[in-house]
Parts: structure tokens; C-alpha cells; sequence
């Protein structure tokens, strides 16, 4: 619901943007009477992301304005594939249009992205899985299209959930009393992650109860050592800027997550159009 | 000024999102009287682009953070470049790394893309120019960060530039009436652009009192038929889905600009990393 | 549409600011069950605006209540005339009148002036049209009603058109400089306007590509000497403070725009009364 | 307090609409460096009003811009009169000067419309208020103005003061019904003022407990009469449609208050100009 | 109505509060098909307050949500009792709960408070009147809840009351220069209450006009004085931290109003259950 | 830091709640240049929390008022210490007075009681935390207050912590079915709490890997089983209305943690009073 009043305000400021004191042309030109009919396209494959978006996009402009997809949330598509109908007034729906595919094609892109590498891993244990890199302000759209591609979600933001960096752990003065410090801290409804650099670290971090151990940097090999030795005694998750190539060898080291930053910090937009008529 | 107002809010809200109620590892690790210094690295080549959000973003969090850029706005780094230092509160600078990092590599990932589109159509008189397929929330950024790569801005919304489109047309009843209508509903002090298809189109538009042709999806030959049919008595602009080879062919037909969508919604972001010391 | 978000930000402004923390006169007096009549009367002649606004004030208090205009937006009406009904629960019409007259009376004010300069200078080619010196606040009401008054609009604000004026002219070193500096700044979709003191400034101008001259303070002869030299070769806009009686010899001058910061800056509320039966 | 973040709201609000994405003419011609200097001319006589507004803006805009009056908030000025000077970036006194003009313009007009009101009934112990007409958003600034110029304040909206009105006597089935009605539900730090049109209302207001009698379009001699008859018992308002000429004799019937719509509803912007050297 | 704006707000803020980005246990679990009935128990005896907010909660959440008190706002009810149902879809009646039940708890503890403080003083003429010690941002809702208790509420705010402290008299010099300079400046509509220690300064503030005379910890033999001293010519406040049963000593004293600050300060939640079936 | 943009909002929210349109007393009494000195003294025993608020208050009202604690925030004090002074502006502290201490009094009511509990359990290893039971709007401040008492905090709300109630067991079909739908949808940084009611129930949960155990209204019998049982295999949670004698049996069971709703629901406010000199 809360998630709700987020996407309501994302939406209006959206359209605030692009619309700024109003469409003149389309102002200029259409009646208010006038109604048409379109069809969104996919120009190319991958999987759709963005349905309800678009439908309260469109919603926010013009209550008249239907629209209608014939396919699922998440559904994958081929090139030339019409995905979804939109009918109502004319003016309503050319001065949305952009706006619509703006969310459309990023949160299908971020889907098709997904879904492309959690099919690599398929066979594996391991589940991709996103990170703070996100577009500023759209955050809760991006980590949702994350889902829709079929990966999972790491920690929403700083507050709901505990990762421990490097930093903190030079802060601390080492690893057990970082997550000594956190543990007297923090709700105990919240897991402790600790990123590791090397074999030591993760003895230490185990010791010291972490919940999570995220592998940074490392090697396959050194990536193999470290899943036999934590050996289930903690959560495995491997990070790390990564091709997609590399991303089988990760994941059939038998971590239990890969996260993904250039899921959300390098999004290529799905190619999609409206086409009216 | 009033675009300063905009930038706050999309800072206000950028760390509102990453931080919620607290960014509770920090607090419970890092005292407040720590200080720290660090340096900002490029991992990759590119065009830097988003000193100010990152100072301002630090400056929101804790008005003790100094960020210190070596080089201009714009300037151009390669692989293992150090361009900046940061010192100051160890707390407020962990906690605002990842949100100024989002902003920083993704506005120097849409200069360094439009840098190497402009550099590509060097010679020719033809402008680099974007569209209004932004990110939702974040248009006044990135279009500075296309400006910042040499690129030129279009209109920013819906209601400060008029563009005739298939669709608009097609709702007046032809270019010559759609014109007229937009003719007499927007202020004196915008020029109209029309969207044509062929020849005949740009004929009628001219006639009308176009100031502005975009020629859409057009092949290199009718592209250049065009800008030998409109000579000079309107601005042509380019558009449509073209790869980045296509690019120099296109402003080699003589148009005065080309259009790319890309240069915002397919973004890389630049590999940027903060060291910290 | 994002002028609707405009609209209802300033209604629900103003309905705060009158309610405070609630309607305690009503509240005690009248019960939620009791309906009433009412219309709305002209006490003096003008031209009617702001229909939609009144309808949006007395629907964001109470959607039982029904604004029922007689006749269309824009319409002239003569002092005694009933031009629209009103019913519903009497506590909130009673609740709302005052803030809806505030409303009506001032933009049917600023249309009814409008509607006397536009009249004044009929059978010349001059426009009556508007300027920046709007109410705080309430500018997009503002010049619509300018538009309903058979105005036009100048630019919205300092971001959706030029104009160098005398102090820009100044800080560039000279008109040349001046407009060619704008011109490497701002997007193609966009005119440039000039405001002239002399007949060498229009010269200048215009060899420097202006596309809109504006005329500052000229006497009536200088007037037709720069509309004589301009030719057509960019618009002409008449700009000073000048009374109602001289606009006409003004506009035969043969200028395109004459702008009146009065239409805006110096609004006479038409008189018009809420009479609940 | 509180009505500092008020005023500061209608700041942001009007800067705004009025830089929309940024002032791109003055961005592109002027240099960040650039420092001016200004001069603050009256144009017309008339009392001054709004200077803390007009630093505001500026302080909005720029921190380093200085606005200096030499006269004193409310002071009288004489055409020609310089009452200010400015100084500070060029950029930021060009995109600031004209909302602080329409601010000064605006008020200062109401405060010297008020004052010559108030000269007029000097020497009888009438005082002017104002009304609840004023311009939607701006109150709190309107009503400052009246009393800058001389004037007292009236309620400031329909929470802090009651007004019983014809159609809530109607309502609630008589005065005395209205006054018990309201007495029971009010908190007991407000007056009570009945709204009457005869002699006979008077009494019964009277009688009821009304704290103040509003006379309304009573003419002359029942005006006198009601005076007579309240003797004391209540505070006496006068209020109605009345011209300037007409508001000695007003004052004179002996009435402690006299409220003025037009004070605000119907406003001549005061003519200012901000002169740069 | 604008009070609608306000407490709309508070619910939007106390839904964003709990519910952060999205009720991740019910989304897990409960499909959004789910139809779930429920009833509202009373676990202790008290008066009922927060109906209308209880509704507009859940209607926030999912317009499909049917709340149905079977009581009226402010009806008494003992332990056990059922006073309301609620139907709907299970996710929004799981997520809304919990805000749910903290307003309506806390209302509830409210009225339930001040109406055992009314019960106390009747027979006598002494009203119970509330403070400003109220929770900070749900002031509309709390005095609301003294109302429905059968108290009175004192003024809204600082704008729209007056009350002279002792710190006041101070700075002004005395009490007859402080209600000299308050009635200066101060709309008409408005009384002046003082807060007075001894019977010197109620002589001084009966002679200088004061409306409402505020006796401040007072002893009860002072207070039988005090209300002696003023016999009618002001109405009369006793205030100070009373224990309950104190308070009809104090309100057989004779005074007009007891305020109690206990009422808003410090409240005991009213044992309320949501039971789900 | 983020936090601090929420305590922000609401310092100004209570702000204008409580200053409307101006603390019209204070402004016609007080000139801006009087000063003033005063001192906090509590008039009860307790533990003090809500320091950094009341410098926020009066620093949002006035930059020169100082606020100077003479103890840390959660230092404990007796009737009659002052414990802090003030001085500055008379006008920003006569203003601010109300609003700092209903914010002090509050927070440091739900400090003190929580401290009490604190108290209550010493020695055992149980800790005392809080719920979701706290006051609408308020929550960032009242789980502080609980902290600066000795207790530890809860999930903040929906999003960050997972707990399974009876509602959401039935809904899912069951515990393990419950836990099973949660794992999968929630990020691996959270743990897994469940609500139950008996001893089958414990044993399904921790089959089920539920990391935390919440016994909900079990008497102290079953509450000793229930901890023997999970012995170690989980955290241990007690829960449900229990008295503060009660307290120490519940902790003595050897449970981890005991939830506490009444502190932040039902909350006595500090006595603390602001002596101006």
C-alpha cells in the first residue's frame, strides 16, 4: 500500500516533468471528444515489466482511458508481438504516451536482463539477485522488475539491512567487533551480512555468528574454498562486477546468490511503441 | 534557480530512498567525531559529469564533507584516473557513497555516450541532440549531462516546444491545418517542428510555415533529397533507431541535427569507484 | 494534465488557507443532511471565467455538490444576470462560496479587461497579450483567463522562450553577442526575442537572426518607423505602460503583439454574487 | 513562525512558475562572476510595502545578493523616490527581479490603497479592515499589507472567527438559534459577530449575545439608527459595496469598523522599477 | 473540510510510516482474491472515538474495505462488546490493522478520559476544556476526541486565541500594558484571556478589559475568591495540575472552565482487539 | 541522515499545528529585540530523552536561540533539577515553548518507563522492546525514546521484519506453508518470526526454520516449556498485555526478548517545566 502512495508520487512527478504547463500541441489540435484506439508492440524480444505503471499512468491523465494488455506481467514476447490494446480519448493518450513507455521500456529492459541471466544459472542453486545501484528515485519500480525477471531482491536500502563493508570493518577495528557493535544495535529481526575478502575473514566473520557472507572480488577459485569452508554454517552470496559469461562459473561454485548491480546501473530499454490508429 | 529546487528534491528523495529510517550499520559502527578521506577512481575511460550532485549530496548529509574535484566538469579520464578526494565525517560519508555514486556514474555514462556520438559527427554541421526519452524524475540531470558531452538539448516538456506528430496530424486533418491550429494556441515565441514521413509531407509543412522538419525514420537517400528540398528554409533534424555507424551517414546528408533516444534511455553507467583511506 | 496537478495544488491551497482548521460557523450551525439552491449572479457586465475552477473548489469539498453553468465559459454578461445554479448540502456551499468567488471574480475579472483592449483594437493585425507580471502563484489561471478574455499568451516563463532585454544586452556587450550566445544555449524549438530601444538596435537584430522584436517604450512615431524597417522580416511586439485610449493608435502602428502587464498586475474583480435560496 | 514557512512556501511556489527549468536566457549570457548593482525607483506615490519578501527572494535565489532599503517598511515615497538599492551576481538579480516586483507591486498597492482609506476616516474612531477576499495563496501576505498600510485585521479565515451570515440565520432557524448553536460548539476565546439588515435583528442579536453587529448595505440613516441602538452593547462593523467617497459619512455614523473587500480584491499594482547600473 | 485535507495527510503519513515499502509478510502469503470478515472488541469499558479515521484508513488501503461500526461515534461500551465489523479483501484489512487500531485506541483513550472528568463536574457549571499539551501533528484528532469525550476545546493554536502569560506581562510592563498592545493589534473577532496569580492582578485585568480571566494554580480558597471578585464581568479558567479527584473542589468553586492538560498529555490507550474470523 | 529529514518534517509540522498563522500574543507583546534566559527543571523523577528535538524547535524558530543541557541525553533526574537552559530571542522562546515540551515531556515519559522495565528484568537475560503500537506519525522519535531508556527496538514497521501472525497462518494453510511463502519472497537479509500459541505449534515453526519464536499470551507455565523446548534453536519473544509485576516472572523464564506495547501506547508524559528569568 505504502509501496502504493511511492509509485502515485513517482507517476505524478513523471508526468509534471513531461507535461510541464500542458501539451500545447496536442492542446492545439484534438478535440476533447475525439477518442482513439492503439496497440503497444514489442520491436524486439525479452519480457514485459511495467503494466500497472502504464495503466495509472494513462489513469492519472484521463479515467476514460483503457488499457487493456492480452498477455501476463512477465510475459515474454517476441519481436512484432502486440502485447496490449489502450482506447479512450486522443488527447489523453498522446499526452501520456512518452511518459508510459519511459516506465515500459526501462522496467522491461531491467525484466529481460534478469531473466536473461537467471536462465544462465538455471541448474544451479545460486538466485540472482539486485543491489543499491539503482536510478535514484526509482528504486522500488527497478527492484520489482528484478522480481518480475524472476531474480530476488536484496536488502531494500540502509535501513533494512545490515551489510558490513570494509569500511566499517577498518572502522570497527575488525570483524567481530563490527558485528558485535551491529548486533547491540540493531532490531534482532534483522540477519548480519559481512563482506569478506579472503579465507581468514570468513573464519572470523563465522565465529562472530554473521548470518550472510558475501564473497568480494574473489576469484572461482578462492570462491570455492569459501563456499566449502563456510559449508552451509552461513548464507553464500558472491558479488562482484561480473559478465555474463563468468556468471555459470559463479554460481556452480554453489554460492546461494549472485548480485547483480549492472541489472539496474546499465539498462539497455526494451524497444516498444504504441501505434495508434 | 528554480532548476536548484528541482535538483534538492531529487536529492532529498535519492536519499530518502537509500537511507529510510537509518542507515543502521553505520550507526552502530562508526562514531561521529571519526574522520575519513578517499579518493574517487574511474575504473574505465569516459567524460566525468555530476560534481555538483555529489557535493550536493554529501553536503545534505553532514555540511563537514569536503568533495574536491581535480578536474572540470566534463573533462575527460581515463582507466585508473583519481579526479577527486573526499574527507571529512567517516559516518556521513559511508552512507552517502552509494547514492552519490548512482548519480555520478550514471550522468558521466550519458556524457561519455554523447561525447563519442559528437566526436563521431565531427566535420559535419550536424548537432547531437536528445529526446524526451529520459528517466522518469531525473530529465533536468540528464539533459545537463548531454550538454556537459557536447550534445545539444531539445524541447524539455510537452509544454515548451511544440512537435506535430503522425498522430497529431492525422487528428487535425493534415499538416497545413495542424499547423494552423498550433499556429494560434501557442505563444509567439515558439517555433513549430513537424514530423515528416516523405517528400510531400515536407512540402505542405514548409508551405504551412514549419520552422522545423524531423525527417523520421527516413533511408540515407531520402534523407538527403530532404535536406536538398527544405534548403535552409527550415532546420532539419533526424531522427529514428540508429546504431552508432549509422550516425555519421546520416549527418553527412546535411541535416542540422540529429536526434537519439539512446543517449538517455540506454544508459551505461561509467564504472566509478570511491577508495577510502 | 500537469496543469491539472497545477490547478489542484492551488485549490486546495486556497481552500486551507480559508478553512484553517475547520468551517467553525457552519460546522456549529447547519447539519450535514440539509441541501440548499443556489446562482450565481453578475452585479456588473463582463466576460465569465473560471468555471472549471468553481466546479473544482466545490467538488474537492463535497462531490454532492452540482455547479451548474447556463452558459459557456467566456460568455459576456450584463449586470443582473443569473449564469449559473448551484446545489447540494448547505454546509459545503456555504463552506466554499467565498473561496470560489475569489477565484471567478478574479479571472473574470482579468478576461473581462482583456475582452475590452482585444475589442479596442479590432480591424488591426496587433494581439493583445500578456506579460510576467502575473499574480504569485497563480499564473497559469491567470493567463488562461487571458485566453478567454481573446488574448494570447507570451512565453509561461523564463525557461519556455527568450528574451534579451536591456541588462543581458549589457552583460553580453551588444546585441550580435548577445543573441548568438542564446543561440549555442537553448534548444532549437525555441524563438529569440530582442526588446530594442532605437532604430539601430532593430538592425542589429535583425542581422543577427532575431526572431521577435520587441519595441520598449517607443513613441508612436518611432513606432511605425521600426515597424516600417522590420518588414516582416521577424514579429513586432509593442511593449509600455501605456492607458487604454493610446493602444489603439498603438496597434496601427502595424505591430503583431502588443503586451499589457496591466491585464494581470492590476485586476478589477467583476462583481458577481452567490444568492442561496 | 509558522507564517515564515508559509511565506517561505509562497516564495518557492512563485519562483517556480516563473524559472520553470532554468532562465535560459540569462544563463546563457551572463557569467556566474558577473556582479551588478541596482537602484529600487518608485514610479508613482504610494506607501511601500513587502521589502522582507523581496530579500527573501532574492536570498532564495542567491545568498550573495544584498537588497538595502533606506526607508522603513510602510514608509511614503513620491514618484521618482529611489528606495533601495541592490547588489550582488548579475544572474541572480536578472532572474529574480521580476517576482520580487510583482511581489512589492502587489502589496505595496494594497498597503497604499488601504492608507488612503484610513486618511480618509481620520478623526472619527472608524477603523478599516479587510475581508476574506483576497487572493487565493496569498493572504497572509495581503492581510500584512493592510496592516502596513494603516489598516486592522479581520478574521483570518473561517476557523478563528466567527461570522454568522443571512443564510446561516436561515439555516438555523433565527438568530438566536444561530448565537446558541455556535456558543456551544466554539472554543470561549471567540467573539461572536451576527451579520444583520434591520433594526429588529439588531435587538435580537443583542439579546442573544452577539459580540459584534455587522451593518450589511445599510444605508445612511439605519446605519446611524443602529448605532444608536447598540449603544455600546457590541462592537458595530460596517460593511457593503461602498466607493471611496462614501466611506466618511460611514465612519461617521459612529461605527467601530468598516470592511473593505476592495482592499484586496480589487488591487493597482503600485508602479516600481528596478533599475540596474 | 480543510480538516479533511489535514487528517488525510495524517493518515497517509501514519500508512507510510508502518508499512515503509510494502507489508512483506501478508504480500508473501495472502492472495489479493481473499475475502476475510472480522469484528471490533472492546477488552475494556470506555467511550469510542476515531470511526471516521478507522474508515478512511482502510479505504486508503483498498476502497474494497467495509468498515460498519454498529454504535455511534462517542457511545459508551463495556468489556467484551462488539462494536463494529469489517469486511473485505484479507491484505488491506492485515496491512491497515495495526494504524488502525492506534488511532482508534488512542482517540478512544481520549474521550474515555475527559468523559470521566465531565461526569465528575456535573451538577456544577464548569465546562471541561482541553489544552494545547496535545501530540505534536495530531492536535485536529485530539481535540476532535475531547469533543466526543464531551469536553470543550480551548483555542485551536496560537494564532487563534489569545492568552497572556505570565511571561508576557513581563515583557509588556504589566497586565494593562499587555492587553493595551494585544488589543492593537489583534482582529476584533478575537477575546483576551490573562493568566493571573492573585486577586491584584485579576482587579488590574478586569480593569483593562479582559474577556477571560485565568486562574493559575490557585488554591481553592482563592479560586472561591477569585470567582467572587469577578462575579460575572469575565468568564473564568482554572488551570493546573489537578488530580481528578481535586477536580470538583475546583469546579464547586464556581469557574466557567477547567483545562487539563492530562487530557491530551497523557493518555491510556483504550483496550481495543481487531478478531479476524 | 534520512532520519533527520523525517524528524525535520515533523518538528515542522508540530510547528505550524501550533503557531497557525503567527503567535499573535507574543507578536504584539514581545519586540524582536528583548532576550531572555530560562531553564528546564523537571518536576518529577525520570529519565530525560528528546534533547536534540527541543534545540531543533527553537533552532527552526529563531538561529540565536541556545538551548544548553547540563546532562547527556537518558541522564536520569530528580524533582526539582534543572537540567538545561535557554536563552535567546524572548519572542522564538515564548513561541517554541509549548511545541519543545510537549516533544520533551513525551519522549521522555516513554524513556522513563521504559528504563523502569529495564529495571524490572536486570539480571535476567531478557530485553525489553517495543511494537508497533506507537503514536501515528511520531514512530522515529518514540523507538529513540525507548532506546535512550535501555530497551531495544523492534522491526520498524511492515517492510523491514517479517512476523507471522495467526491471521497470516491461517491464511497460508498453516506454519510451515507460512514460512515457506515468506523465504521465497523476502530478501535473505531478514529473518523469520512467527507467532504461536502452543507447543505444536513451536515445534512446526522451528521445523519449518523460523528464526525467532514469539509466544503470544502464554502463562508463565507454558512459557518456561516453550523456552525449553526451542532451547537455543531459535530467539525466544514473549508477548501480550501483561502488568509491570508480571514482567519479572515473564523474564525469569528465560525468554530473550519480552515486547512491550504499552510503551509507546500508553504513555505519561514527563513533568517538566521552562522557567524564563
Amino acid at each position: 500500500m505504502s509501496s502504493e502512495i511511492l509509485k502515485k508520487e513517482i507517476i505524478l512527478k513523471a508526468l509534471s516533468e513531461d507535461i510541464g504547463t500542458g501539451d500545447i500541441t496536442t492542446m492545439s489540435i484534438v478535440s476533447n471528444q475525439k477518442k482513439i484506439k492503439g496497440s503497444f508492440i514489442a520491436k524486439e524480444a525479452g519480457i514485459l515489466c511495467g503494466f500497472e505503471i502504464v495503466e495509472s499512468v494513462f489513469q492519472t491523465i484521463d479515467k476514460g482511458i483503457i488499457f487493456c494488455p492480452s498477455v501476463k506481467e512477465g510475459a515474454s514476447v517476441e519481436a512484432g508481438n502486440i502485447f496490449a490494446t489502450i482506447e479512450g480519448p486522443a488527447s489523453g493518450i498522446l499526452t501520456g504516451e512518452r511518459v508510459a513507455l519511459n516506465f515500459l521500456q526501462r522496467l522491461s529492459g531491467i525484466s529481460t536482463k534478469t531473466a536473461s541471466l537467471v536462465d544462465i544459472v538455471q541448474g544451479t542453486k545460486a538466485k540472482i539477485t539486485d543491489t543499491r545501484k539503482t536510478t535514484p528515485g526509482l528504486r522500488i519500480l527497478e527492484k520489482y522488475a528484478v522480481k518480475v525477471g524472476g531474480g530476488v531482491n536484496h536488502r531494500f536500502n540502509l535501513s533494512d539491512g545490515v551489510l558490513i563493508k570494509d569500511n566499517h570493518i577498518l572502522a570497527a577495528g575488525g570483524i567481530t567487533r563490527a558485528i558485535a557493535a551491529v548486533r547491540k544495535n540493531i532490531p534482532h529481526t534483522l540477519k548480519i551480512e559481512v563482506e569478506v575478502e579472503n579465507l581468514e575473514q570468513i573464519e572470523e566473520a563465522l565465529n562472530a555468528g554473521a548470518d550472510i557472507i558475501m564473497l568480494d572480488n574473489m576469484d572461482l577459485q578462492m570462491m570455492r574454498k569459501a563456499v566449502r569452508l563456510i559449508d552451509g554454517r552461513a548464507l553464500v552470496e558472491a558479488s562482484g562486477n561480473m559478465g555474463d559469461k563468468d556468471i555459470l562459473s559463479v554460481a556452480e561454485t554453489g554460492v546461494d546468490f549472485i548480485s547483480v548491480g549492472a541489472l539496474t546501473h546499465t539498462v539497455k530499454a526494451l524497444d516498444i511503441s504504441l501505434k495508434l490508429t
